[in-house]
């Protein structure tokens, strides 16, 4: 697993980065200067002011945290930093302010950290926060990875380069960041908070539910009004998009193999021999190929639509109103496309990217891979997929439908190995979380794009699914790229009034507390 | 290309090298002790006895010579060792008696080596030999691959170990030495030799037909009864089989991209896109699919069987005869099949083998394939494709259907990158070659199976094809194994009576000569 919330499973040789992937939803959306006045609210507007005017001055003290943090990468799949990392954020939590924190231990040893801070506030907010990062080859990077230095990037402004710096250290410090402004101006924060933070994330959250679910950790999530992600969510336009769910995800790999058929060889042979051997590769080329339509593209699996709920109406009315604002041209332009499927009119091509669920090969390995050729007849055939999966289709129930599709269509020897996924999420618009969203960037001068649903996914559906059902979605300004490649970065002071550099980041969270409160 | 003259693309991760390739064909055939007496023939029975007698004399010059060629490997792909290999490979062809040697340039620079000896007899036979060799890392040999050291392999007998020993030194040393024991034995040759020798072999042969073709050298083939291809034939149980033809072959890749297409990506993007974009992978797949029947098996192309010519009663004849010399379980057992394709009884499996043309999948590559998954959308797919070809098909004409039939099913896009192949070869059973290898491999006691077809594929097709016509076939015995991989060898002395070392294996020449002649 290679998912982050994001859902950006892309390495250094893809050119599709989060940040490109979200930017792509937030092409052409309005964007206005960020001015650092904030106009007053109904609650405590002297308070806000004085927090607001906290943040300037403890910027040096910003970086440094988010440098000293980045120094220390805890990574899962090489049990790197445990329980240095855990422990860290702990800590981190304790020097925000959370009075009650604590670590939770899991059984693959990567514990999560839990923390409340109780404002003595009417309203509850929680936050999720992960502290592993993805792992980097020094070699690649331009500028060490663990010192997290700050250099000047052309057009965009003074960066922070290092492993974690966008994906998620810098977005979150700026929550942090926030909470110790409050702190700064001796004012309450104006939500209590509950803090939820994994370290498993890089390796798709396979134990988190040991943490979200723990009784006292999960009673707090239920008090709550919504559960926000950091996230620095501004394209170099400026433009803020609010996904109001996400699809859900399955990867899986299909295995052919001669010897789980009992037909074709069990281990590589000469190719001359296929005149009377059957291959394991063109058993799975059959088997692919009975999984889509004749357009090559719908997915043909008995029953994969069964679930899917259609769009509302007002879903289709947030869609209407947001398509506008992704410029067919442009958006093409960046996926690198000429043509959309079906040669659909762009509106009728975006409705169907929100609400079609997908089989995808993400990849295929059989034989030989090298260059020239090899004259076998491979034992073994893998095609690597995923499936994109919209309300109410679940991950278990569709892999079930997949596997009965190749059984009964005479494959059902090819292996189905599930390494991950999750459910689709949905979070309400009129929810008091995307309402507090939606005005919070509005203080800062952007109107946000609606979008009805991420194409992409996120396990949030532990927050929005049965038992919690909590609104849920990622939140910030601010601007970083290269999460999981080299020369990620974190936007520190931004060269455009339109982006809000590391100080803006901070100010969004101040200003979505007193939002949600 | 990674062919060799008996189409062995095998490299070191494959179990299925040459030897055993070929042993398989041969596994249960009758097989005698090879005693140094020969029964007399008609022609100068006294002239092959001196003969005969001098080669084991001369057994330490002769693995002093082989150790010595082994040192200098000459590798096309690498460009190493040229002019020193050509020039090496007419000094051996002068110190063996040819009269007339000379280096025949060719545009890529890897020259062939032409040479005649005329003995002032009324036949003249022609002899190919391939003086490069496949390439190697010295870090996967037991023993260092130039220097040709000689080891004991237990059950086998003393081997030398080098590059170069089975494909094809050792067996072409052993037919120089044969010349060596007639100068050492001061007999003439009992045939007139002409010897054409290529260093692109490995390569593919990609020049060879300068060399063939050059006037003198037609001119001089013209004159042949046939040509013969050293080759160590025997397996541990000492059977022999000589193939009466070979499939031809044809590798291609097939290469489904965004941009040719003109839909789905240009670049690798995330694969939340699939639900609004083409998948070139899933347009490959569809590719694919078309090429075989629903039986995932029979070629399915348009045309491909139009000038199949049937197996002809005589040929029918030769296989029900081999056919009860291979025996079913072993041979499965070799293959690691547990069934064949239909679940046809054996008989009716081997002639598909030996009749059936086919469309195999090599290797599949697209997209992500490392461990786990990476959600991408990838903007190419590769298919590695090796069609065999039988009488009268030819390479040309069937990737010509190829084309057409992706174009007629809208796969038109998709590139067709052949990179070598060859028509079938076919030699009469009648023809003096054959009856002369019969009958010198009968003298040494050895019963060889007749087959009407090699499945797999030499580039033969340049002296059995228009306008030489030439009656061709691997001949020899001895033993080696491990053609383009590490430990590659060739057998010195043998530890069993049933299969030839390296005096067996001159001997043979020896003999072919006297039985050609």
């Amino acid at each position: 697993m290679h998912t982050n919330y994001a859902d950006d499973a892309n390495g250094p040789e893809l050119d599709v980065s989060r940040r490109e992937f979200l930017g792509t939803a937030m092409a052409g959306s309005a964007a206005l200067a960020l001015g650092p006045t904030v106009a007053p609210t109904l609650l405590a507007p002297d308070d806000k002011d004085a927090v607001m005017a906290a943040v300037a001055p403890q910027h040096a003290q910003t970086v440094k945290m988010l440098q000293d943090w980045i120094a220390l990468p805890s990574i899962a799949a090489e049990n790197k930093n445990y329980p240095q990392g855990p422990d860290y954020m702990a800590k981190l939590a304790r020097d925000a302010g959370f009075q009650k924190v604590q670590v939770v231990p899991t059984k693959a040893g990567h514990a999560g950290v839990f923390a409340t801070l109780d404002a003595g506030a009417k309203t509850t907010l929680a936050i999720y926060m992960m502290y592993d990062v993805k792992q980097y080859d020094p070699a690649e990077w331009s500028s060490p990875p663990l010192e997290a230095k700050i250099v000047d990037k052309p057009g965009v402004g003074k960066i922070m380069v290092g492993r974690g710096a966008t994906n998620s250290k810098g977005p979150q410090m700026a929550c942090l960041a926030a909470l110790h402004a409050f702190k700064a101006a001796n004012k309450k924060v104006p939500v209590n908070l509950v803090l939820v933070c994994e370290g498993q994330e890089e390796i798709g959250s396979p134990n988190f539910g040991e943490v979200v679910f723990k009784p006292e950790v999960k009673a707090a999530l239920e008090k709550c009004v919504g559960i926000v992600i950091p996230l620095g969510n501004q394209g170099l336009d400026g433009g803020v998009t609010i996904n109001l769910g996400s699809k859900g995800v399955c990867e899986l790999e299909l295995v052919s193999t001669g010897e789980k058929w009992g037909r074709g060889p069990t281990k590589d042979l000469h190719s001359s021999y296929e005149a009377q051997v059957d291959s394991p590769v063109w058993h799975l080329v059959q088997a692919l190929n009975s999984l889509v339509k004749a357009d090559g593209h719908t997915p043909a699996v008995e029953g994969f639509f069964d679930k899917v709920r259609p769009l509302s109406a007002a879903q289709k009315k947030i869609l209407a109103d947001a398509i506008p604002k992704k410029p067919e041209e442009a958006t093409k332009k960046g996926m690198g496309v000429s043509k959309v499927f079906g040669d659909e009119p762009w509106a009728k091509s975006q409705e169907r990217l929100v609400s079609q669920p997908t089989i995808n090969i993400e990849g295929l390995v059989a034989g030989y891979t090298g260059p020239g050729g090899k004259t076998i007849l491979p034992h073994k055939a893998v095609a690597k997929i995923d499936m994109r999966l919209v309300p109410d289709m679940t991950r278990d129930d569709t892999v079930a439908k997949l596997k009965a599709h190749l059984a009964k269509h005479g494959f059902g020897d090819i292996e189905v190995n599930v390494s991950g996924g999750y459910d689709p999420t949905e979070t309400d618009p009129a929810s008091r979380l995307v309402q507090a969203q939606v005005a919070a960037y509005q203080k800062a001068g952007i109107e946000p794009v609606l979008w009805p649903r991420l194409a992409g996914s996120w396990p949030g559906v532990t927050f929005t699914g049965a038992p919690l059902k909590l609104a849920a979605g990622q939140y910030g300004l601010g601007h970083g790229n290269g999460a999981h490649a080299p020369d990620e970065y974190w936007l520190i002071e931004s060269a455009s009034p339109k982006v809000a550099g590391m100080d803006g980041a901070v100010k969004s969270f101040v200003e979505l507390f007193y939002q949600i409160a």
